[in-house]
């Protein structure tokens, strides 16, 4: 089976290096040359939304998926008229809005941030009246890593937040006074089995995802994630891996945002799963049975942003493994993550103190 | 860094994915447009003894292993003059003789079966008379899989095995008793630092490598094997990974064979290992650290061998990772391979009886 993914990053690239023990073929269609998973497999340049280099890739491939979530929805909807296409078109729709995807969560009785719809500044004003500040004005599309968002402190935050972002549809969330961010990964195959991994505890810098560690022990905080996450599943008729992403507040789980794909918090399942993330979103959408999602001990995933740390180094620690992305260090830049596990939550934090003196 | 691989089987491809993660870029020179690493590294079709191809394989890395250990070692002499080659290529040599290979056990101490040279029928019929019936007859050079033995039962056999394989150098081996196969595989970098992987069980049929469990239990065995592989990797000089094939055989080890290069007892590593053989030979011959060589559970790992069974029943199994080496099936030749793990040693035979029905 040939599979075609959209988008050539570091996901595609650690998708294509689960699938090919699979027996899989992979082409990759993204727009720079640059991309890093075309090191390791067939790709084609050109944009997503690009008539003939889309035709070109459905001529090559079995099945489509996606490395990101900013994948045009109507190029997808073309394509999934002629082939398969998971995760569908409609959970890409919702993940691509964070009203739509609110709303839905709303909707289906699942608990977010309080938030309100804003195109002009009458909008912004009156939302601010309600939801009270501090609150954070999003763009309702594109975002990502902290991208496209401002903090609104005081009322005199206003007319600059709308300066800046106020060309584009934008939504207003309270601000979460939260304990910790956890994620759950879900995957549900064509036969719609489902299965979850333990829950991923995170620590952002910046707006990117730093650090994530699990499993998050929380056996009631689980079962909650899983009942969340199982009511979106279903409603999207979901087919891949899902990532949801919750702020957890005097014990409940409110969703912050969800990704239709494999997710960085979920990259210690390499290692620290009896599959990964990589491997499950591919046998799901490949219509495999699922692998089991257990943990395998503790594991901590650290990200290098910008730049890598000494390797040689970081490799003396006991279990530590390296992932390069193959790609140009840059500011602000994911180029790579180091994988840590241990057989105890307690050794996992010495490991991750020796760690620090590294990176 | 780019590593130069010579030879493009499956043990190549497996190289290139677990080295992708490293950061490393893979060029791969085989005489085979088929060969299955192809599929995932920069290729360059071409004889092993090609001074061009080797000319152009040089000019692209940064140093160069091998992936089987019938590459002509006046090759590798030649490239290790411009660039690093590992493993050296004096274990190269030595692994190409099953005479030179006994005769430097024999030298270090380490117990093999009973051998002796065979260069024309006087020699055979001295040697049969030595070594006693049964026996068996092997030619020195390229033999892999069982090919190029004949077992000699009766004395009436001689004449045909002559006739079949006199045309070479041939050693006569005493048949050993065995009450089981093992392997030991050990890792050693360029700056000496050595590691050693839990002993593996094997079971062969028709000559070819069927079964293997690990880790096989036995800490005096394992002691003895690290012995007498130790003075091997010192003698050589070795930098990477070797496998050496034991017989057990009243509580010593015989050496079988011995292979400068990863193996295929060893491929329950990636799932059943904290670092995989693939990963480690890898770290080795880079100068990175080693990484561990701790089991996790007990593991199995059965090849596929002329065909591919049903993947699909096969992964309905808990723990089960199947290895596509993209290759075109065909009688004898292994295609694939699959990896069952568990936390105890009977549920590993609980799930290889599971496996037993699909296979």
């Amino acid at each position: 089976m040939r599979i075609g993914i959209i988008g050539g990053g570091q996901l595609a690239r650690m998708l294509a290096l689960a699938g090919y023990p699979l027996g899989f073929r992979f082409t990759v269609l993204d727009p720079s040359a640059e991309a890093c998973a075309a090191q390791v497999v067939d790709f084609i340049q050109g944009a997503y939304d690009d008539p003939e280099a889309l035709q070109q890739l459905a001529a090559q491939v079995d099945l489509v998926t996606f490395d990101f979530e900013n994948v045009p929805v109507a190029a997808m909807e073309k394509l999934q008229q002629q082939l398969p296409v998971y995760p569908p078109a409609k959970a890409l729709a919702v993940s691509q809005d964070r009203l739509q995807e609110k709303t839905l969560c709303r909707e289906l009785g699942i608990p977010t941030a309080e938030f309100a719809a804003v195109n002009d500044p009458g909008e912004l004003k009156n939302a601010v009246e309600t939801l009270g500040l501090p609150a954070v004005l999003k763009t309702r599309r594109l975002g990502y890593d902290g991208k496209g968002q401002r903090w609104l402190k005081t009322i005199t935050d206003l007319d600059s937040a709308w300066e800046e972002l106020g060309k584009t549809p934008l939504i207003l969330e309270s601000v979460v006074p939260f304990e910790r961010e956890v994620s759950i990964l879900a995957v549900r195959n064509q036969q719609g089995e489902t299965a979850f991994y333990p829950l991923t505890e995170n620590r952002h810098e910046d707006g990117i995802l730093r650090l994530s560690k699990a499993p998050y022990d929380d056996a009631e905080m689980t079962t909650l994630a899983r009942q969340h996450t199982e009511k979106l599943l279903r409603e999207l008729d979901y087919v891949g891996l899902l990532a949801i992403e919750f702020f957890v507040v005097d014990g409940q789980l409110l969703v912050n945002e969800m990704a239709p794909r494999v997710h960085n918090s979920g990259h210690w399942t390499i290692e620290g799963a009896q599959t990964s993330q990589f491997e499950n979103h591919l046998r799901a959408i490949s219509g495999l049975p699922l692998g089991s999602t257990d943990s395998r001990g503790y594991s901590a995933m650290l990200n290098f942003i910008g730049e890598i740390s000494d390797i040689s180094q970081c490799l003396e620690i006991a279990n530590a493994h390296f992932h390069d992305y193959g790609k140009t260090p840059r500011p602000g830049r994911k180029v790579g993550h180091l994988t840590v596990s241990a057989n105890t939550a307690a050794d996992l934090e010495k490991a991750l103190k020796q760690i620090a003196a590294y990176v």
